[in-house]
């Protein structure tokens, strides 16, 4: 019997989930939420879903499980509100924009009985779960030096980015979760340096654009993350990981296999424009787990408590790049 | 209003063009058709198709198109019968494995007034097709040069072997028409050597499992296909064109972009397994190619005469690599 | 007229030097000088050249130029004695442990007529002052963050970690001078991380083996180095610089481009073993520009004063990891 | 002792030998020959050394070796010269352009007690060494298929061609040496291609610019050459074995490792130059082959017996390509 889905949120993220739950033949998109009557409509006519209000998703008990791609500042209480009505969830990322809220809702929905997963996508991307086996087998000994680069095509709208809790929060918060996941821990303490050199109207509205944190760990490793909001070669998502025996690297994945020497030189394509296409299989494969951990009743791959974790390095990182000093996790956590 | 469509054959190359077909939300996978009813009946079932009859296939003049995928020595009847009831084709390569009876189809069908289109995948992949249209963009100035390297990843049974009508006309079949696409015209003759150095077993049911095609052009060209039953490391695909300006290359795709540098070297994932996985976005791209040609009413990419092409080039290699002396096409042509 | 050499130190830096003077047709080594007898006659029979002592060096007026490869605390005062006699210098890095006496060594020698130049080799290889000059020509626009990863194949042994002066003055002086090579500037402040994960003993001896440290310019850009002391895999001597309009990137030299693909993967050669393979052609460089600053009375590429900045940004880190804040060159340099 | 060479020919590649002559410690140059007299002599004042006449040379008895890099046509008799005079020989491909001449002269020198070499310098190169290495080290298991790309830069004067032999004889020798030394025995029978597409011209004076041999052996493998002598991007030299177990490949050397990442694509360095670059430390190792065998009295690694192989084998295939139809290499050796 296929997961019946209702979709909060007919944004550019919703399509994707939209596509996925419709093209997976275990689980059913019923409907279609969103504030933009439009969007809905046509998202959900596409699949043959249903355009429903958030009130009557949550009330409607034929339903099973709920994804939201609403707005950041609506994660919390929607997830709060699906747990009530005993619903499934799986919720794009961050948890919120505050620490504090976001942990009230994971005290709130602890006791949930349905599986709540958040959507931090990169996890379930191949190339970074291989690598991650990789780790976990031994392939390159004790880990030691964890490296992410991680650059956006072009920056957002300065409106966006005034609304977006800021870099460290709104775009590194990928990148602390894949440390996470990678080095399989959290780090005890983060140092940051931010500046806006891509577009001084972002520093204007109070944030960077280009970022570097240094995170230490209780057992001495190391890892280091390089944000930048402008990569004029594309979508740049890259890791590496040196251990005693070696080196694991993921490299970028280019947009076709075709090069072309002349005598200007050796011209390869380009990454993948942006997160829809570099993570389009991520997609697939994390809505896969999230049915995988309904069906099978086990523990998702990315808890809310995970969510809350990355969120805190934000917080962390938000601190340390303003007061120009090393931040410790357990000091925002409280 | 969909395109209503039956497939004939639930095999290994059916299975792709079903999932194709039931995805692309301008088609509607209508029936399965198969010798083996349990098998177009498990197929049928996956996509909400009937089990129907080639018979009845033919006189429901409800569907508009039939998909190709069974064995090659049905090619030609059902295409013609097709073609007879009206409908538009998508058949798989190659057209017959008799030259004779290819011509005698391509004939007998040549004034359908509906698309008749031969399923050279490789055409449609991104990869292949970006660089033809470099190609004919100038990014390389004329060319001079093409050189083609196609590996299977391990000789197929012995038993496949001896229906299959020979390397050339199975398995480089692809690589001629490839050649084709790349070049702009036919070769004016062919010079094909090969062994069985692989597999004597191979060489023992008449056949050769490794071989070399070297091709001539009217204007001096020259084009070089390299086959092999056998790659121990994955399925390689790759084509290079030389011209006066520069070469162009399509490298294999890998199967991550993970690598591993230890003490024993740097070490990344190998080619894709085979040609489900290499070309699958091909085979989607090939679906939409035919989609158009139906609602456009435009030229299919790829014609039964190039199919027939190829089949000749087949037959010019076999009859040079049995006797050992170059072969025109002209002479197999008649 | 070949330039008269006299080579002070006969290790394995020394040898380098010996090689390129005596192989160049526009220089002579004349003498080598060593505390160990032995090694310095080898060394100096091996290319024709007498065995000196520092002091007849010093006072032998037919001798233009000495070059300095001996340890460390003996640099300043080298250079100050050659100085007074009137030779050229190339002096290997660093000026010395003590940023204070490298201080007081640029201030005792500013006035000299002669060049004087510090070897900090890679500013020569081939490769990186490619990479510089693309920035330069402006091929990635403004920059904005520079990446270094420098990693040793192995640890030294601990009792020379012991006297070495630490990894940032021992091995990040090189990352050091790299970055005001490629950033054309001198970074405001430094914040930096370090532990010993590769070996405790390390740590023991109060050093680290594995560090990152992030700089901030005074235009806002980023530079971050990543250091260790152990690649399993070979000499890691990687640079990358994003720009406005793209990213520069220098990556390995391989020891072969041989590839061998299996069924375990395609495995390329490591990285060239340590510093005398990979920079082979960055000595022969630097030698040809101390020749070319003799005859052409041009500036050296590189002076005392670099020699104290990476010095003053190694006594920063060192500053800034013991104490986990960061720390600003204007406070070391004072 | 250092071995005194006497070096006949002051061209292009004359001064490549005379720099390895001087710069190895247990070689010496004693003197250089040339028709040109002011090349002659130019060249030996660079190196310190004398310039004679041939006839001196052969005379003079404290001469231990001489190196032939004289125009083709003198080869053989100087050989033989020489030969007679007791030196040991280096000698440049290719034997003669006449096979029957190269064979005569074969017969003549076989009684040679001094090590007569053919300086195939490709076999020297550590990347084609290396794999030939892994190949007889069974890291591929049984060898089945090899292919060679051997483009030049660009083409020669038409003048040049004219005297060349021929592009079998004077460009693709180096390939068939090369296919030799990896095959480890000569094929059974050739059957090439060839035209004239970069330049009409070298077409009119009888020549090819572009060639495809393939080449089957006793056992069933076979190997395939390419060859231009156009290649905008610079010098192409690539090599594949394909055997039973895998793949292994040379790939170009690129000038430098800097790669530029920009919207327009990420490009790389071109492949170096041309041979002189290429190839530079092969002649470095070359040379050092040639005093291994002087001083240890063990066999050449490159023999006469090995340059008319590969001169029957362009033989053959000049017959080939001008004939239409596959050559057995018996039927020119005659």
């Amino acid at each position: 019997m296929k997961t019946r889905v209702a979709l909060l949120g007919a944004g550019r993220i919703g399509q994707v989930h939209a596509k996925n739950i419709a093209g997976h033949s275990s689980s059913e998109l019923v409907s279609v939420t969103d504030v933009f009557a439009s969007a809905a409509e046509e998202l959900a006519g596409k699949y043959g879903a249903k355009v429903m209000a958030t009130e009557e998703v949550l009330a409607d008990s034929s339903i099973d499980a709920i994804v939201i791609a609403t707005p950041t500042d609506t994660h919390s209480d929607l997830m709060e509100a699906a747990v009530e009505a005993g619903k499934s969830i799986l919720c794009e990322k961050p948890v919120d924009l505050s620490l504090k809220r976001a942990k009230a809702c994971l005290a709130a929905t602890k006791d949930s009985r349905s599986p709540i997963m958040m959507g931090f996508n990169r996890r379930f991307d191949p190339n970074f779960a291989s690598l991650r086996t990789a780790v976990a087998d031994g392939k390159i000994g004790k880990t030691e030096l964890l490296s992410i680069t991680s650059f956006d095509p072009a920056p957002p709208p300065v409106s966006y980015v005034k609304s977006s809790g800021g870099l460290f929060r709104d775009m590194m918060i990928h990148d602390f979760d894949m440390a996470n996941f990678l080095m399989g821990e959290a780090p005890v303490s983060v140092s940051a340096v931010g500046s806006a050199v891509v577009d001084p109207a972002i520093g204007e509205a109070g944030d960077v654009d280009t970022a570097v944190v240094t995170m230490t760990y209780a057992d001495g490793r190391i890892a280091v993350i390089k944000n930048s909001r402008r990569a004029a070669y594309g979508y740049d998502q890259r890791v590496e990981v040196l251990g005693s025996e070696g080196l694991l690297s993921v490299e970028n994945i280019r947009k076709t296999s075709v090069s072309l020497a002349t005598a200007a030189g050796v011209t390869s394509a380009n990454p993948e424009d942006f997160f829809l296409e570099r993570y389009r299989n991520a997609y697939v494969s994390e809505w896969q787990a999230f049915l995988d951990a309904i069906s099978n009743e086990t523990p998702v791959p990315v808890s809310i408590e995970d969510g809350v974790l990355a969120l805190a390095m934000a917080e962390a990182s938000t601190l340390s790049s303003a007061e120009g000093r090393p931040v410790t996790l357990e000091s925002v956590m409280g």
